[in-house]
This record gives structure tokens, C-alpha cells and sequence, in this order.
């Protein structure tokens, strides 16, 4: 019965979580301009890639108990989730392996369980996405979406979220991606990044060529809305059962945004003087839930505001350094949002977390943070955490710039999308 | 207790499939046009119309007890759900009749199972109307709805989804829609396409005026993701339960809406040899919600993957079809995509189910399909399904018609919008 | 375990409802055009300020243990819902003191009872919102929003919503906020335009600038949707509890919107013999949400289309009549809309009452309307409605008036956003 109510909590998670990647589309049209119809285009595919390609392999390799701690049996089950058969449903009624008494015993099932976490990858590749904005061809981007929900996705998450895994039989925790997500996700798309650059600078560019920014308040301002509202299914759902704890993340979630957003607005008007604009508003909001993310099970309220208050200058500050890089081009701030805020707020973990709660978001082990007593242990998690980003962050970083770079030999040297993009740069004119 | 969760699991369903009115109004401003609003005027206008006369009547008539199994009997309860009495709740805890243990025992109450199902009766609405557009003046398309809502729409739900209905009693299984929603809409849509055309063909036409495609790409992704969303109410909240089906549900309904829009695009890009556009990537995506829609609880994951494969193509093929028919405007694709795929989807059940997934789902006679060894109960299942679409097909069309026909009396000939809708063809300059 | 039911009823509902002050944002493009950006940075910073400040300690003063009836204790549990401490929230397994068995006994935890009505509190002030568009400087208005989220919404909270309020003692009731959020947002309303008005007259203005509707189709669709849906939690949340009335709240709720939205447009179309326009047709469906939010927990689904049909007339009687006032600008109808329709629908109460449905609601004591039997006890109810209507408007338009006028005069009078908004009147050229 409590299980049902858990399943619930999870799949109503889920249909929020699905709605981000499109309105990661809508958020590009927001501040690039509504001529941007490729970003929607973009949005459609990596959701449908997600559920296909995750559901034909992916989420085996994320979920399924592991090989050596390394990566999950992609045969587990067979693809598409039992495929053919009506058997593999019956069996637990239904609940995944993990879920069971043996491990997290929160009885989330199998369709559930999947849906929830295909719509993760998706929103994940989402984020990764915005920096091929006319620079890399759309069928280019589809080649590397199916590798990376076959397996890119899920080789963090089978480390740390997969319970046999060995970051996270080591002790490394983080609540709802914030490496798993937004750190993963601004690894791989400096892979992308870089394989552009390499091909830019073969075409003769001394600089990338920059996508301008061209905000539309409207679309700006609903994905916004859409995002928080998705975010209530990211954090809160992460608990993956429907407990005290659940709701207390949704405060958490919720304080840090609008602390964010208050601090980044205040920050910036002392920078600029002058009212800073929708853009710094959505990316404050932004800046506070990515932050909040890998933790807001492990926090209290109070935590979660000094937290949201440090990540508007945080976001300012990096913003600035990040735009002093001319070799890239990344209009919506994957860099300075996603993976920075998220690689943050994982390292904040050895800091503000409070046992009572970490306990009822399902990491009894945790130690309290350095702030709340924690000691020598709390050190000891820092390391963890620390090294889990270096190892991810690597791992991913490789993985996706040599995806890019087969896909572009395969394609012959076409992965930029001259056709549409070179006239950015070069005569200055808008394209639609 | 169980009740209670059936009953919040409707109850969002219900909220979910109620906004999908209003985005089949943005998805006709996606494809024809920001200038649309009067697209936006019949959805709201579909939409409070459904719940005012599905209250006052129309409800009864789908899932009262049936008299003869024919008609819902209309008076039961009285008008709008009880009236002033404050009784009738009071009633088996407010348990609608067919959810109590005699027949479905799900405990789904009357204002939930109204909730939803008026929903559904708007969105079916929304669906023939797509056809009116630029032809029929609002006033007579706001007449023609009061029947619908009342008599209509509830005649095929009556006779399939209702226990005591002469079709469900023979057997007849529809999971969510098929026939009773797209099947329905597309005959109804029939009816009102030929009355137009009888008024066109007196006015001298030779062809019926094209409304013109001019998509706007924010509004078509945004209501494409709304659709979807909407969908996740559609499908899993039509097993009226919170049960391990459910779950399953969400599972076949995303992998054939994913697996459609993967082979549509493919498909098209086939054809014509560059990126289909966004509007291919919606049409894909519907029509694999549209195809699985009648046997999402009765089938496996895989064989949902199946269908969406083949729900691509065939959208193409019988788009291709339906175009070269002149004596029509379809611009969104009521025909070819709803119609046709929902009459798909209903004759797949004699080839896919699997009587575990079918039970779970509340069906626990419907025999295994014919690919999984259901040999001649499952021969005898198709007939049984062609029987009742050729039953729904024949009388909402003629029932379509026949109102329309005498709408167009009562308004004296002037049902077509000429004021707002000739000059399309005869100028060929846009109205706003 | 039916506790675990309820929390997450309010949940959901909360998310919802946490939508709706975007969503008036987007009413506000939809009425007034696109260029309106400051609309939609004036309800993100809205929303981010109401979780911020009502968790300071705003929520306290609304719904902890009230002083003498007269104000929450703002200290109660310190600020931030119990700080940085994980201790508080282990008593009463986290239920809110109001929400145990001593009183409401629907056992709603402190997050989620905070996080519903903090949207609440959001939704309330973006109603206010609508009149300083380019009137009032979003610095002052952000400041007024500081003091209105800790303690002018909380006040009549305190005082009809909290068990230990004086005039919840005395017998008052407001369903779901007929005057602790529509009638007092117009109260406030009322308190900035006043502020205004003095300030344009000392700048010689005879009349005060009126802000010019530009519909946007799109846009305002969008927003009515997303408001009736946000509804959908609003109403039915307020039960605090998932039963039977929830979900006949649902009803009640959509009903009233469809009867209101079709008398509307009939009593417009009388008025003006054309197709009313989209704006009636939205704020038709706005005023029967509204005139049915007080009660919409007490009544029956007859009473409730009753009250939907009388709410069409009413708002176009009311719009009339408050558009000859010249000295404020009211674009998107605070006053004849929210305001009076909330008061409209507060004193019918007393006419309408069901007990049955009252008692299920949460308010046993409440008796029957005049309508329905209820004699001397419903004319005492009246008085009591009216009584609360008198001080809740007094005190609010006085407190209100008074915070603008301290801002303004810290501001050194420079309120009014001049920059930005005279030509409006003076030239007739419309800014962006």
C-alpha cells in the first residue's frame, strides 16, 4: 500500500521531469530569439531519443545491478523493459531489483522506475544540448544522442546512483544529479565543445562564432515557470518514496530558487545599476534550484536559503570568467549554470548536511557537514565527492568528445552546420 | 482506502486530459498561424460547453444504466449530477454505480468519474473541430456542440465503455479510445465536412477552399508537449486504477509515441531527402499516441514499440491519401492521423494483446492476440471490432450530419463563415 | 497513512497554485500585448519573494498559534520553518499544530501546509499587481511586496483561516479565500491606487492614465488555461484533505467556470449582437472561479451552475459601472472581477450552504443557507460574512494605502515609474 503511494509520488515526478527537456527548448527560444525552431526541433528528438534508446538498452546499464560495480548488465530483462513478455512484471509485483528490501525498499517498479529516470537522461542531454545551437547538424546530434543514452548517460548513474556500484559503495552520495546531471551534462558538452573548436579553427576561425542572445519575454518567462514546476518532480521525486522527507526537499527546492534569485538580482544591480532584466532573473532562479539539487535531501530550509543566497554571485561570478573564452559559444550557460552550480553544490554536501534528514531521504550514512559538527568524517565525504567529480567528469569529458569526433569522420568532416550557422559570424546577419 | 487512491489517480488524469482541449486550440495556431484566434474561441468555448452539457445530461446518457443497452438513461440522478441535492453522495460513499463491486470495483465516485470523462468528451469535440475552421460559423459550431455533448458523444461510449452497453456486452474492448474518441471524432468530422460540402458545391465551388499551413514553431512545441502531458492522463488514467497496469500504461504509451516520431522522421526523410520539419515531428509523435490509445493496457512494452514503428508510415501513406481528396479542408490531419489511427490501433487488439497486461487492465476476457497465440478467439476479437467500428462509424456520422443538416436550416443556409472564410480561396490574400 | 493521502493532495494542488502568478503574469501580455515584459518580471519576482519572505515569517503570522486571535506568533518555530534545526520537524511526525487532532486533524506537515499557502500568498499579491502596471516602480513595488508577504496577507489569514483567529471564532468562513485572497487583494489594491492618484494629481493629471488592451490571442489563452487548472489545486486543495468533498469541489468549481463563461458571452453578445472577443470569454470563465471559490466546498453542483450563470451578468454589470471611474487604471479588472465577485460570492454563503457539504469541507458548524432552510441561523451568518468583509477591507486598504505612502515618500515621491510610463497618456505612442 505504501509502496503504491511511493509509485505515485514517483511517476507524478516523472511526468513533471518530462516536460523539462521541451521547455529547455522553450527557454532557448526564450532568450535566443523565436526564429530558433531548430532548438524546439532539438527538444522533440532528445525526448523521444531518450525514452527509445533508454528503454532499449539504457536504462539496463544505469539500473540493472552492475558488472564489478562498473556498468549495469544491458541484458538485464531484455530490451524494452521485458520486451515481449508478460511474465517479468509479475515477479516482486513488479519492483525493480533496487527497490526491493534488500536495497532502497521503497517498491518503486519497473515502468515507474524507468519513466521517471528516461525523463532524467533527457532533460540531462537537454542541457548538454544548448551548445550545439547552429553549430553542430542535427542528424549529427542524433547519432551522438543515441550513444549517449545508451551508455553515456548511464555510466555515472550506475556508479553512484546504482546501489552495487563503486562510487557509491565507497560513500559518495549525490541527492538528485548534481554530478550525475549537471556536472555529467557540462563534461560532455565540453566534449562537444572542444571537437567544434577543433573544426573551427580548421576553417580558419580565430574566435567561435557567437550565437547572439535576442530574448523573447514570453517564452522566457514560461519556461521558467515550466522548469520550477519540473523541478518539483526533479528534487522532491528523488526521494523516490513518499515520505516527510519528500516534502521537506520541496521546501528546500523552493527557498533556495527564490533566495537565488533575490541574491543575483541584488548583485547584479549593484554591478549594473539599473534593473538587470528577465534573463538574470530566470538564470537566478536557475542558478538556486542547480545548486539546491544535489542536496536538497540532506538540508534544512535554513540551509538551503544561505545556499541559494551564495549561488546568485556565484553565477555572477563565474558567468564573467567564463565569457572571457572566446572558443566557444555557450548562450544559455551551461558552463557557468549547470556544471558549475551542480559540481558546487555536490562539494556543499560535506558541508551543510544534517543527519536527520539525510537519513529519511535514504542515505543513513552521511555524515553530518563540516558546519553541523561533522569532523573528521565530513573531510573524509569532501574527498569522496571530489574525487567522484574528478573521476566523472573526466570519464564523460572523453567519452563524448570521441563520440563527437567518430561521428563527424563518419560524417565526413560536416558535423558543423555551416549551412545554417557560418553567417553569424561573418556577415553579421540574423538567420532564421 | 484503495478507493481513495483510484480516485486521486482519475482525479489527475482527469486535470491532465482537461487541458488538452485547449491544446489542440495551440496546436492549430502552431500550424495555421498566430492570427488564428478563433481557434482559441472554439477550444474555450468546447471546452466550458462540455462540462456545462455533460452535466446536465450528457453523462447519464454514456454511463448510466443503460435502457436495452442503447441509452444511458438520461434522467438518472437528475440534471447536473444530482442537482441541489445534497444526498446523493451520500450513496455508497458516493461510488458511482458500474465502480462498485458488481461491475468494474474500482470506487471511482461520480464527481471524479464525470471530471474525467467530460474531459474526454472535450477533447473528442476538439478533435472534429479541427475541421471546421474557417468554414462554419462559431455561433452554429456552438449549436452543433450542444447536441454532441448531450446525445453524441455518449451513444459509442454507452454502448462499449458503459457494462450494461450491447457492444461491451458482446465484447467488444476499446481501452481509451480508439473508436469512442478518435474513431467517433473522425465520423463525426465526416458528417460535418459533408454538409460544408453540399454548401460549397451550391455556392460553385469547384474544389473546397485549402486553410493555408503557416507554422509558428513555439506554439506547435509547446502544444505538443501539453498534448503529450495530456496524454499521460488519457491512456493510464483510463484503467481507473492505481495498479501495477497503470504503470505499464505510461510505459506503452511513451515508447509508441517515441518510436512514431523516430520512424515518421525517417520515413519522410526518405522521401523527400532533408529534415521533415517540426510539423512531421508532432504528426509522429500523435500518431503514435493515437495508434497505441486502444490497446495501451493490453499490450507489452515491445509490442508498444511495434505499433509506434508502424504508426509512422502508415500516417504518411494515408496523408499522402487523404490529400488528394479536394472536396475537404483537413489541415491538421483529423482523417488521416486520428481517424484512421485510432481505427488501427482498435483492430491491433486482435493481434497484440496478452491476456496478463488486458487483465490487470480490467479486461480479463479479451483473449490473446493472433501474434501471440489467441488463434480463433482472437479471429472472432477482430470481427467483433470491425463489427463495432463499422456501428459507431456509420451512426455518428449520420447523426453528425443530419444535425449540422439542420443547424444549417435553422440558421438558414448560412452555416459556412463566408464573412470570415471566402476570401481564402477566391483571393488567395490571408484573413486574420 | 491517510495523513500521507492528504499531504499529498496539498502538494499537488500547491504545485498548481504556484503556477498561477506566472500565469496572471502571461493574463497580462494576453490583454495588454507582448511588449509587456515588466509584467512578467513583476510575477517571477512576485513568486520568488513570496516563498522567501513568507518563510521569514510571513507563514507564522498567518497560521501559527495566534496572539489574543489578533496575529500568528511570527517567532513560532523561528524564521525559515524551523531554521537550521532537523529537530522540529521529528514532533507529531511534522504535523502542523493546527492540522492535528486538536483542530483540523487533517494532518497536513509544516513543508507542505507552508508551500500551499505561500502560493496562495503569491497568487493574492499578483492579483494586486495588476494595477501599478506602469505606474509604480518595481523597486517600490518590491519593497511593498516585503511587507505585504510578512504581514498584510497574513492578517486576515490569522484572523478567518487560523482556528484560534477572532473572527474564525466568531463563526466566519471563506472556503478557499473569497476575502482572505480576492477581497482582500482588492482591498490592497484599492489602498496602492489611491497612493497613485494623489501623486498624478499633484503632477496636474485630471484623469489617470489608462493602460491600453492589446489582446494577445495566444498568450491570454494560454494564461486561462494554467489559471483553471491552477484552480483546479486552489479549490479542491483547500479542503486540506483528500475525500469525497474534494473532489465535489472539483466539480462545483468547474462547473460554475463553464455556466459563467456561456452567460457571459450570451448577456455580451445581447449588449453588443457580435462575437464577444476573447477577453470576455476569459474573464467569464475568471468570474465564475472566482464568485465560486468562497463556497465552493459548502454547495451543491446545482447551486454552483447557478452561481457560474448570475456571475456572467454581475461582471459585466460591475465593469460598467467601475470603468466610469477615471482616476485609477484597472486593465485587467481587479475590482469588478476579483474583488467583487470574491465579496459576491463570501455573502452567498449564507444563501447557499448545504450542510452535508460544509461539514465534509472541514466547517461542520456552518448552517444551512436561506436557500436551502436555513433561517434565522443563515441571516446571522450573513451578518457575520458582512461583519468580516467590513473590518478585513478596512484594515487592509488602510495598511495598504499607508506602506505605499511610506515607500513613496522613502523613494523621495518617485513611485510612479514616469520613465516608463507617461507618454503613455500624453503622447499616445505605446512603449515597449
Amino acid at each position: 500500500m505504501e509502496e503504491l503511494f511511493n509509485n505515485l509520488w514517483v511517476l507524478i515526478s516523472g511526468a513533471l521531469v518530462f516536460t523539462m527537456t521541451i521547455s529547455v527548448g522553450l527557454l532557448e527560444i526564450g532568450e535566443l530569439g523565436e526564429d530558433y525552431k531548430r532548438s524546439l526541433m532539438k527538444a522533440i528528438m532528445i525526448t523521444c531519443s531518450a525514452f527509445f534508446f533508454m528503454g532499449l538498452m539504457g536504462f539496463n546499464i544505469a539500473f540493472a545491478p552492475t558488472i564489478n560495480g562498473l556498468i549495469g548488465n544491458p541484458l538485464y530483462n531484455g530490451p524494452f523493459l521485458g520486451g515481449f513478455s508478460s511474465d517479468v512484471y509479475g515477479i516482486f509485483k513488479g519492483v525493480w531489483w533496487s527497490m526491493g528490501p534488500a536495497y532502497f525498499n521503497t517498491g518503486i517498479t519497473l515502468p515507474t522506475y524507468f519513466f521517471f529516470e528516461a525523463a532524467f537522461a533527457s532533460v540531462t542531454l537537454a542541457l548538454v544540448g544548448v551548445v550545439v545551437l547552429r553549430k553542430v547538424k542535427l542528424r549529427a546530434f542524433f547519432a551522438y544522442s543515441i550513444i549517449y543514452f545508451i551508455v553515456l548517460w548511464g555510466l555515472p548513474a550506475a556508479w553512484i546512483w546504482n546501489p552495487t556500484g563503486w562510487l557509491y559503495l565507497m560513500g559518495v552520495r549525490d541527492f538528485a544529479g548534481g554530478l550525475v546531471v549537471h556536472g555529467a551534462a557540462g563534461a560532455a558538452g565540453l566534449g562537444i565543445v572542444l571537437q567544434i573548436w577543433l573544426e573551427e579553427k580548421k576553417k580558419g576561425f580565430k574566435e567561435s562564432p557567437q550565437v547572439k542572445i535576442n530574448p523573447n519575454p514570453g517564452w522566457l518567462t514560461l519556461s521558467i515557470i515550466l522548469l520550477w514546476l519540473g523541478w518539483f518532480g526533479f528534487n522532491p521525486g528523488s526521494t523516490l518514496a513518499l515520505n516527510l522527507e519528500a516534502q521537506i526537499v520541496v521546501l528546500t527546492t523552493f527557498l533556495a530558487a527564490s533566495a537565488s534569485f533575490l541574491s543575483t538580482m541584488f548583485f547584479r544591480y549593484l554591478m549594473v545599476r539599473e534593473n538587470p532584466g528577465l534573463i538574470y532573473a530566470v538564470n537566478g532562479i536557475l542558478m538556486g534550484l542547480i545548486v539546491i539539487t544535489p542536496l536538497a535531501g540532506f538540508v534544512s530550509p535554513a540551509s538551503a536559503v544561505v545556499l541559494g543566497l551564495v549561488g546568485g554571485p556565484l553565477f555572477l561570478a563565474a558567468e564573467k570568467l567564463f565569457s572571457r573564452l572566446k572558443w566557444f559559444s555557450d548562450p544559455i550557460g551551461l558552463f557557468p549554470g549547470h556544471m558549475l552550480g551542480g559540481l558546487f553544490g555536490l562539494s556543499m554536501i560535506a558541508f551543510f548536511t544534517q543527519q536527520p534528514f539525510a537519513a529519511d531521504a535514504g542515505s543513513p550514512n552521511l555524515p553530518n557537514g563540516l558546519l553541523f559538527g561533522g569532523g573528521y568524517p565530513a573531510l573524509q565525504q569532501l574527498g569522496l565527492e571530489l574525487l567522484a567529480t574528478g573521476v566523472v567528469m573526466t570519464v564523460v569529458f572523453v567519452l563524448s568528445f570521441t563520440t563527437m569526433y567518430i561521428i563527424n569522420l563518419g560524417l565526413r568532416g560536416t558535423t558543423i552546420d555551416y549551412e545554417h550557422e557560418k553567417p553569424i559570424s561573418l556577415t553579421n546577419t540574423r538567420i532564421r
